[in-house]
């Protein structure tokens, strides 16, 4: 028998609690979901015989010792701050540790007291980080083995609605992932390497410089860059390649309508805007414009940004309601707390929604002098707004790879993220058995 | 006898210097200056009998409490970061001690302290924060005297180039103050309150939402908003008061030349570029453009920052060598490091250079249903690069201050800023005497 102590339930838990639950007779598995709403852990576990709900709080530090004191291994969907409590007590206790989240310095500290355990505590084992780096580093990896020179790199993922669901939406997006994420992305400074060149781009310009993407089968996307692309030089082992960047996807025409947000100032979170208890979304915005008791906030904003009256872009601000006299309805907020808040009213999945993923990757290499490329890309859409692309993608690699270690099919303690072979490789079959498949094919260079 | 222990002899210590030591010998004061340089000390000492220059070193516990012990005033002129050391020290040996750097919370939290020993700490006594406090308070005390309703108040300060130092150079600006102050400004958000609208500005907004202000017998120059002008409503007790905004003063077209700097994102003080060591200015701001190899970088600037190619900010660029193959000349840096290092090179005072302060205050109020107003403005110009303008206004108000608490004139133990008149009225007629006339006059009202 062996014992998994899943830490929190929320969204992108949902396939995962599926999968475990399905592969629990079979291997004896008995699966505890610790959850501040028991309810939604019950929801999503059906009353599964093998499944043990309880309510947990990270915070209880007798509760944490004696849950973790009872597992074989620990997935911790919490937020990513607390990981570092629950993977102290791991390896305080000999358990397995696995989470979806970026290995933070604290973890990386951990790596040694976890081998001369023997356990593992795998990291960044969802979709992005997770499928993104596994994905990538198979077709690395073969470029490589066949003796060919790397050039370029390029990635970009983006959680969408589904092709079906944008409707009347003009944003074509809704929130299919932590708003708040979305809301802050891109804040502080963006670094990439582009043909030898170290390129900066600050964030104010960063939703001015996208990039297009054509996906066979799903039409045109835009791509902003990801904050520090530097990092994944090391990471894939990619040190000294002309060209390295990584970014996020939307829709075409989402990022000029969201730079009107940053050029006024509306994403900040770094101070907290006075009398916003009685704060309608009209004066939110218009906190941000010139004092003119003359002109109307329309025609303020649209000369201070410099778009038509009668834009796309505008038309975009109209439909979110953001001119509209209803109250805000928060009591203190940032202005990126309050954005947050108003763009829930519209940009939250409704029953008929269906999300979408998309993941891109681009690989140039250099093949006895000739100049070759591989495009590779992976789609998956939600089935509802529970059963979402986002919780397939986010919980079946870590779900898989929690297979794996309880079953001693992949023994490799310490502290790792999936880049190496040994760990992404019956990651993505499984994966690819289950019909999410990466499809990798050359194309001809453009120069 | 009484001692004064001075703490560094740098840009703004010179007025102060000569001030004390004229009035040494019918005071009986003496004067020690504790410099890392002491040869600073010696030349603006002049070899004055009653001046002792020592070393001295911050960091270094038992000289500061032995040289602390010795003095019965401390003048702090170090940087703002040291001054709690030298603070807790004077109330620890019961001293007094004035700077002109703003209030620290750890400061503040002396305030008891400094009181139970019958001690001042009077901070914020220079030009800006100090004769800004102090000329606007005698104002606005006397409109709230006279029974009138305060609804305005604006307050502008810049340390410029005289009018006639302004030569070939396009920017009609050197860095007179902490450059790297200037390369920072802004930085974080602005906040200000204008007829009773809370308004907000981001720093990449900053620069274009200048204000003209009109000098008589100087001409226009313009302004940016400051940081936090809220905190000023406590501050200068006007809690309630429609319009509230503090800014910083340039000669005119200043502010959309820097503007560019600040859109490239060549302000950023938050992380090092790569490849410094090798690093050309023209290489520096192509860190910021687009990687195209067919178009100069000239051509990617003016087309991503929406100028002419031939327009007067280009011309501005040039002018300091941004596209020149100079190599910058650091090892490493962050990009406002590398920024100030290449302004330097043009931007720094010649022997023939003369300085120029200025400072102008708005105030509306009501008087029995009427809308009057009154301008008040200063400005001081420099004898040479040694003799500023900014080291009078820095270190006057200082100096007089010394030797008011020296002499018992005024007497207002623990930590006190110049906003009350018992403080500001001796200090702004001694002013006065030497020279130094704020005008305020009394203007008609433009709706």
């Amino acid at each position: 028998m062996q014992n998994i102590l899943l830490l929190g339930a929320g969204q992108s838990a949902t396939s995962l609690i599926q999968y475990l639950l399905s592969h629990a007779a079979e291997n004896d598995w008995h699966l505890t979901i610790g959850e501040q709403n028991v309810e939604l852990a019950r929801q999503k576990s059906g009353g599964h015989p093998r499944a043990r709900l309880i309510t947990f709080d990270i915070k209880d530090a007798a509760q944490v010792h004696e849950e973790i004191e009872r597992a074989d291994m620990v997935i911790s969907m919490l937020p990513a701050m607390f990981h570092g409590i629950a993977a102290k007590k791991c390896v305080e206790l000999g358990k397995d540790m696995l989470t979806a989240s970026y290995v933070s310095d604290e973890i990386k500290g951990l790596d040694e007291a976890f081998k001369a355990k023997g356990k593992h505590c795998l990291m960044e084992l969802g979709l992005d980080p997770g499928i993104d780096h596994m994905s990538a580093m198979r077709v690395l990896d073969n470029i490589r083995e066949e003796g060919h020179q790397l050039i370029g790199f390029e990635s970009f993922t983006g959680g969408l609605l589904a092709d079906d669901q944008m409707h009347d939406n003009p944003w074509k997006y809704k929130f299919t992932w932590n708003p708040r994420n979305v809301v802050l992305a891109g804040q502080g400074y963006v670094k990439f390497v582009q043909e030898g060149r170290y390129k900066y781009i600050p964030y104010h310009k960063l939703f001015q410089r996208t990039e297009v993407i054509h996906i066979p089968g799903y039409g045109y996307f835009e791509g902003y860059a990801n904050r520090d692309s530097l990092k994944y030089l090391d990471l894939y082992n990619l040190r000294g390649i002309p060209t390295m960047y990584r970014g996020t996807l939307r829709r075409t025409g989402f990022c000029k309508g969201w730079d009107l947000f940053v050029q006024l100032g509306a994403t900040d979170d770094t101070f907290e805007l006075e009398r916003v208890d009685t704060m309608t979304h009209r004066q939110f915005i218009n906190c941000f414009l010139q004092y003119n008791p003359n002109n109307s906030i329309e025609l303020k904003l649209a000369h201070y940004l410099d778009i038509g009256l009668e834009s796309e872009e505008m038309y975009k601000l109209k439909w979110l309601g953001m001119f509209s006299e209803e109250l805000v309805g928060l009591q203190k907020g940032t202005p990126a707390q309050i954005l947050e808040h108003i763009l829930k009213k519209k940009w939250t999945l409704t029953a008929e929604d269906r999300d979408m993923i998309v993941m891109w990757h681009k690989f140039d290499f250099m093949d006895k002098g000739v100049h070759r490329q591989i495009q590779s890309h992976l789609v998956v859409e939600g089935e509802d707004p529970v059963n979402t692309a986002m919780a397939k993608t986010v919980g079946l690699p870590l779900a898989i790879a929690a297979r794996l270690v309880l079953q001693k099919k992949l023994f490799k303690p310490g502290v790792h993220i999936p880049t190496s072979k040994d760990i992404y490789t019956p990651i993505l079959d499984e994966l690819e058995n289950m019909g999410f498949v990466m499809s990798d094919r050359e194309v001809e260079v453009k120069v």
